[in-house]
C-alpha cells in the first residue's frame, strides 16, 4: 500500500532570499516531496503556510499517513487552531517527521511539551551524522555516518524529553556535537525529529539526507491506522461492569453523563 | 531548606456540591496543603482559579519550587496565557504534582504533549494502588499498596506517554486497572501524575495518600533549582567556536543576530 | 516472507504432573507452536530442555527470526553457555518472546539485568488483561481486554528495567496488579514478555492468547536481520580518521592491535 | 552522612606499563578514591583485582553505598560468582559507577543486559564532553562542556540500551561522537557510566573529571538504602489475599511452598 506523505513547508525564504531561492527554486517542501517520490512505495504532495488553513484542513489530513514539517522564520504566523488540529491527528496515529529549525515549530513544542531549544551557529561549517543504532529502520542503508560539507551547528543542551531512541548524533567542524536523530511517540502516532536541513545550503539534494526521510516516512506509518477516539474519556457505566458492582457513596455525575473537559 | 509548595484547585465543586462541600468545608486545595504542612520540611500555601491570574503569577511561580495541580469541572476556564506561564517555569525547574481529573487539565496535556484520556465509573468502588518499586522516594513509608474505600474508577487506557517511571498501579473492584502513579520530566522540571483523589469521597484525608502526596513534594523538587534561560536558543559566535572555524558559504543571519522563533 | 519461530519449552512438568499433561498431552511447547501456525504468515518448530544443547545450537539460532521461551521448574537445568548463546543472537537481531513463568529464567534474567521477581499465588482466581495501548501491534485484535477464567496470579513489585512499552497490565480476582505485557531492546533485537500461561489451566488454548502470540512473534522480527558484529568493539586506525590525526601521547596498543575483553 | 564509596581497579598496566605507571604510581584506584575524598561528603576506599575475592566480598558490598569500577585488561579475570554478587547488591541499591574500559567489564554488560561494544581509537586525540542537561545532579559545576586534551577514543554505535538519560554526549578531534555520560537503573541500583579514562593519559587528574565523579557518587546513592529481598520472589498464601478468594483447578504447589527458580 502506498504511504501518503504530505511534505508541509512555510515557504518564506525560498521567495525572499536569494540564496535560498537559488537552491530550491520551487520551494524546500517541493524539493524535499520529489526526494520522497523517487520511492514506489511513498506518495509525497505539499502544502505551505501560505495556502487556505496553511493546507492543513481535517479532509486533508485525514487522508494523510505521514506529515513532514519544516518552518523557521514564521513559527509564529501558524494559527493555534490549526495546530492543536495536527496534534489530534498526530494522537490518532498520523506520523510526524519534523525537520531541521522545526524544532521550533509549535508542532514540535506541543507534541513533546518541551522547550526544544538548542544551541546554533550559521558557519558553512562540516557536519557528520553518526548513526547509533545501524539497523534502526531509520538508518538502513546509511552506512556508518552522512557526511553534510556546509551545516548548520545545533548543539546541545537540546532540551527535547529523553528520546524514544537516539538514532543520530552530529559531530560539528566548529567542535560541538548534537542529537540529531531522535524517536518519540505520543497517543498512536510516531515523531522523529531530524537535524539536518539549513536552508541556505543544499541538504535536502544529498543523497544520505533522502534515504533517511524515505525510511523515516516508512517509519513513522501506523499499520493499524488511526485511533479516532483516542482523545475521549469514555464513561463507563455501571452495568457494564466486568465485575458485579454495587453504587457507594455520593456522586457528581448522572449515570452515562459525559465527563468534565 | 523548606520546600515552597503551592496547591492550585479550582474550587468549584466545594462550592456548588453539597457533598463535595461537606467532605472539603474549606475546599479540597486547603486540605491538601494542611496535610502537606504536617511535614515540617514543607510549607505549602494555595492559590485558586478565581484567583487574580488564577493565584499564578510570575512573582508567585517564580517562589514556588512545587506546584500542585487539582482540577475537574473548569478545566477549560483556566486561560491559556496562565499555562503557558506555568509551563515555562516548570521547563525552568519547578517541579508538578497532578491531581486525579486533572489529567484533562490544560497543564498536564500542554506539558506531556499527549491526550492523556482514560475510562472512567463513579461508583464509589475499592480502589487498590500497588507500589511497582517499595524503594522509589514517593512509595517510601508507603507499604506494599494503598487501601481507599471509596474512589472513582480510572482505566486503562491511559493514553499518556510511556513514563520514565511506573511508580503505582491501581486496582478496581469493578475490574479495571489504572497506572496511577506516573513520573516525567520536561526541561529541568519533574513532574508527578497520581491518580486517586475525586472529590465526592475523602480521599484527601486519607493518611497513605497524604504520605503518597508528602513524599512527592519532596521528590518533584528540583535542587539545582531553575535554569532561567531554558527556553532561549542561544547563538554560538563563530569567534567562539572552541574548533577553529571559517565561514563557508551563504548565510540568513548577520553575526550576533538572534534565531527565529 | 514466513517467520520462522521456535518454540522453546522446558518439558518437564507436561511429563511428570497429571494435571498439566492432561492439559498438554503433546507439551506446552507443542501447543503453542500449533497455535502460532494457524497464520500463514508463521513457520513454527519445537525445542525442548532435554535436545542436545537444549535444541539451541549455534545452527538452529541462525535460522531462528523468533524465539519463544517456556521454562519453570528447571530454569537451573539450562546450561550457561547456551544462555549466553541465546544472548548474543538476541542481540544480533533474534527476536525473544519470553512467557510465564520464563521471568525467572537465565536468559530473561541475563538479557534485562535485572532480578526479574514478583509475588504469586496459584489459585485458579480469574485474571483480565487489560490493553494499555489498543493499537500497539501486540495488541491489534484484542480488544479491551483479555478474560482468563483460572490463572496463576503474579502481582507487583515486578523488579523488570522500566520496558520500553507497557502494553498490558493484570488484574487478579484476588485483589493484585502485574504489568503483564512490556516489550524491551537489547542490542538489535526486541524482546517482549507476556504474564500469562500457568500450566495447570489451558491458556494456552485461550483464542486470544493465541491472538497475543501470533502478533508478539511478528512484532519481535527484526526486519533488517542480524548484525553479526554487534558484539566486537572494532578499532579505527588512525589512517582512516574522517579528520586529519595527528597520534600524540603515548598508547597502548600497537596500531591495528585488537582491544582487551 | 558519609557517602562509602569503594573504588575498585584492575591494577594491571599501572604495575606493567612505564606510561601508566609514571601516571598513576599509586594506581588508577588510589587516585580515583583520592579525588573522590576532596569532598567532604564522601569517603572513598579501595579494591584492587588481586585482593582475595577480588576485594568485593558479601561483608565489604554490604558496607558500599557506591561502587566504582575501572578495568581494561583484565575483565576475563573476573570471577564470575563476584560479578553475580556485585550484581546482587546493585539491585539491593547499591550504586555502580562504571569508567571508561568498563564498557566492557562483565559487570557493565551482566546489568545494562547489552553488548557495550563501541569503536575506538587510540592517538591522544582531544575531546569535549558536552553536558546535555546542565542542571542533571551529575553535571553540576560542570559548566557547558569538558575539555580533554588527550584522549582515547570512543565512537558510536555504543550498543547500550537506551538509557534513562542522556548526561554527556563527546566529540572527537578525529570525527567521531560518544554518548559518554549515561544513566540506567536495575532493581534498586542507579548505575552511570562515563566514558573518559584511558590509562595513557592524566584524566583522572583533570578537576573537571573529578567533580563529575563526585557528583556522580552523590547521584548514585539510593536514600531508601537496600532492598535485601528485591530477588526472591514469594509466595502470597490464599489466606491473604486481599478479596475473599476460593481456590479454582489444579494445583502444583502446595499452600506456602516456595516457588522455582
Amino acid at each position: 500500500m502506498t504511504i501518503r506523505v504530505l511534505v508541509w513547508g512555510e515557504n518564506v525564504h525560498e521567495r525572499t532570499n536569494k540564496a535560498v531561492a537559488s537552491i530550491y527554486p520551487t520551494g524546500m517542501h517541493s524539493c524535499i516531496a520529489d526526494g520522497l517520490n523517487e520511492d514506489a512505495g511513498l506518495s509525497a504532495s505539499t502544502a505551505v503556510l501560505q495556502d487556505d488553513q496553511h493546507g492543513l484542513t481535517e479532509a486533508v489530513l485525514a487522508e494523510t499517513d505521514v506529515l513532514f514539517w519544516w518552518g523557521h522564520a514564521a513559527h509564529g504566523d501558524v494559527a493555534d487552531d490549526v495546530v492543536e488540529r495536527v496534534a489530534a491527528h498526530v494522537w490518532q496515529g498520523m506520523g510526524l517527521v519534523c525537520l531541521h529549525s522545526a524544532h521550533f515549530s509549535k508542532i514540535f513544542r506541543r507534541i513533546t511539551g518541551a522547550p526544544c531549544s538548542l544551541r546554533w551557529r550559521e558557519a558553512g561549517e562540516r557536519e557528520r551524522v553518526w548513526v547509533c543504532n545501524p539497523q534502526h529502520p531509520i538508518a538502513e542503508g546509511v552506512g556508518p555516518c552522512l557526511e553534510i560539507p556546509n551545516s548548520e551547528m545545533y548543539g546541545e543542551p537540546f532540551t527535547v524529553p529523553e528520546p524514544d531512541e537516539t538514532v543520530f548524533v552530529s559531530w560539528y567542524e566548529g567542535g560541538e556535537v548534537f542529537r540529531s536523530g531522535l524517536t518519540f511517540k505520543r497517543g498512536n502516532g510516531r515523531i522523529f525529529y531530524f537535524g539536518p536541513g539549513h536552508e541556505t545550503y543544499p541538504i535536502y539534494w544529498n543523497e544520505g539526507v533522502k534515504r533517511v526521510l524515505k525510511n523515516a516516512a516508512k517509519w513513522a506509518v501506523n499499520p493499524l491506522g488511526r485511533w479516532q477516539d483516542i482523545d475521549n474519556a469514555a464513561n463507563v457505566p455501571v452495568a457494564e461492569a466486568r465485575e458485579p458492582l454495587q453504587v457507594k457513596g455520593p456522586k457528581l455525575h448522572e449515570e452515562g453523563e459525559a465527563g468534565f473537559r
